[in-house]
């Protein structure tokens, strides 16, 4: 039988009942044939992986009990992913990348060359099927999208952000990163069209920055998202 | 104007008159609206890139004339990606990164686990528009599938090989790579479901072969495929 790992509402505890959504509950007896005894891992986000048993069996609402637990909590390191919103498949699929990659948050921004408009509630959910499919125990929050003018005002003192700047002279990555302190991190992505003059002038001003270049070819946004992602959490994440 | 940039018939030299095929011509006369003595990028994947001359635009069968060199031709690091075709959306977007971030050659390997097929001509179109819009003036080939164990069997000498191992214990990738001479290389994702026993036996066995791991949580291929290229290219490519 295929591995199934779902994400449901906890807190997760030994003989605790957890009810299933109509969808979850239409996947597993409708989609998957499970039955009643048959057993599945969950996860809540915040209580590790358990190993639950079906005891409801019904399309529209089944029924699973929580039984022994399998796997610790493990929460990705301190790190946001800042992205400006790109075309809707592109968009879903920096969200899942950043969920496999190894998240705390996932905020768009709005840049002045932003077009795009982006759905949380469903960006939210692509977030769940990737942890559910990576196997992590936990789910970034996908936040409201908030102007980068307004997130660099309040940006929260401690927390470097390592700016991917590909119009400009910076290190490459890895010289950049090296020797850095780990901490609060968070990753920005421009939108396709790049950053405009007055945003790139007041990233290159904050006292946090660390400004990078990811080789000589121009990346498309979501191809930046994973290489950033993965030249982070080998210099100073969970990769190391 | 947007900026475009073309990929066409070579080989590219001052004056030489270049036939557009239908898709361009359609794209260039009918969609962009571009008319005679209207310029644009051109490339040829071995001459660099050039400006050409819109001379005449007929949404069928359009000419450009090549005028001055913009820039040298630059081929990416000598690296091959292997990897087990997945469902097509997927391996369509495992080619354009694979163009984005920069390798030699493209060379789907059938494995054990394999169960999906793949449209070369089709990659091959997607490799070309990825060069296109990344601004490389190198199309990688997208080869036809070989079986894995063909493949091995045929290794050329001197070429290493940077195997994903999802299942089993090796370093992470950053340790396992660092100290390794840059030359020759190719870098092996699997499929979904993994590596068969045999296939593991046999990539061990290897003489070339440096086993890596890409983090503690399960990467999907195309994931995997960005996040290796991108280790790859910080150790011994062209983001150093």
């Amino acid at each position: 039988m295929a591995k199934i790992r779902l994400y449901v509402s906890g807190p997760l505890e030994a003989e605790k009942v957890l009810g299933l959504d109509s969808a979850q509950s239409n996947y597993l007896f409708g989609v998957m044939r499970r039955k009643v005894g048959d057993t599945l891992l969950v996860f809540d986000g915040e209580n590790g992986e358990w190993r639950a048993e079906v005891a409801k069996a019904n399309k529209k609402n089944g029924l699973l009990v929580c039984k022994q637990p399998v796997a610790p909590q493990a929460a990705p390191p301190d790190l946001w992913l800042l992205f400006a919103p790109v075309k809707k498949a592109r968009t879903a699929f920096i969200v899942e990348k950043a969920v496999e990659m190894g998240v705390r948050a996932v905020r768009p921004v709005i840049t002045d060359y932003t077009n795009e408009r982006i759905n949380i509630a469903r960006m939210q959910a692509h977030a769940v099927e990737a942890a559910e499919q990576c196997g992590a125990t936990f789910v970034p929050e996908v936040a409201e999208p908030v102007k980068l003018a307004k997130m660099l005002a309040d940006w929260p003192e401690g927390r470097r952000l390592m700016f991917c700047d590909e119009g400009r002279a910076a290190l490459p990555v890895a010289g950049a990163l090296a020797g850095q302190a780990a901490g609060p991190w968070a990753i920005l992505i421009g939108p396709e069209g790049g950053f405009s003059p007055a945003e790139a002038t007041t990233l290159r001003g904050l006292e946090d920055v660390t400004p990078v270049t990811l080789g000589p070819r121009i990346l498309r946004a979501d191809t930046a998202a994973v290489a950033a992602l993965t030249a982070w959490q080998m210099a100073l994440g969970d990769w190391r």
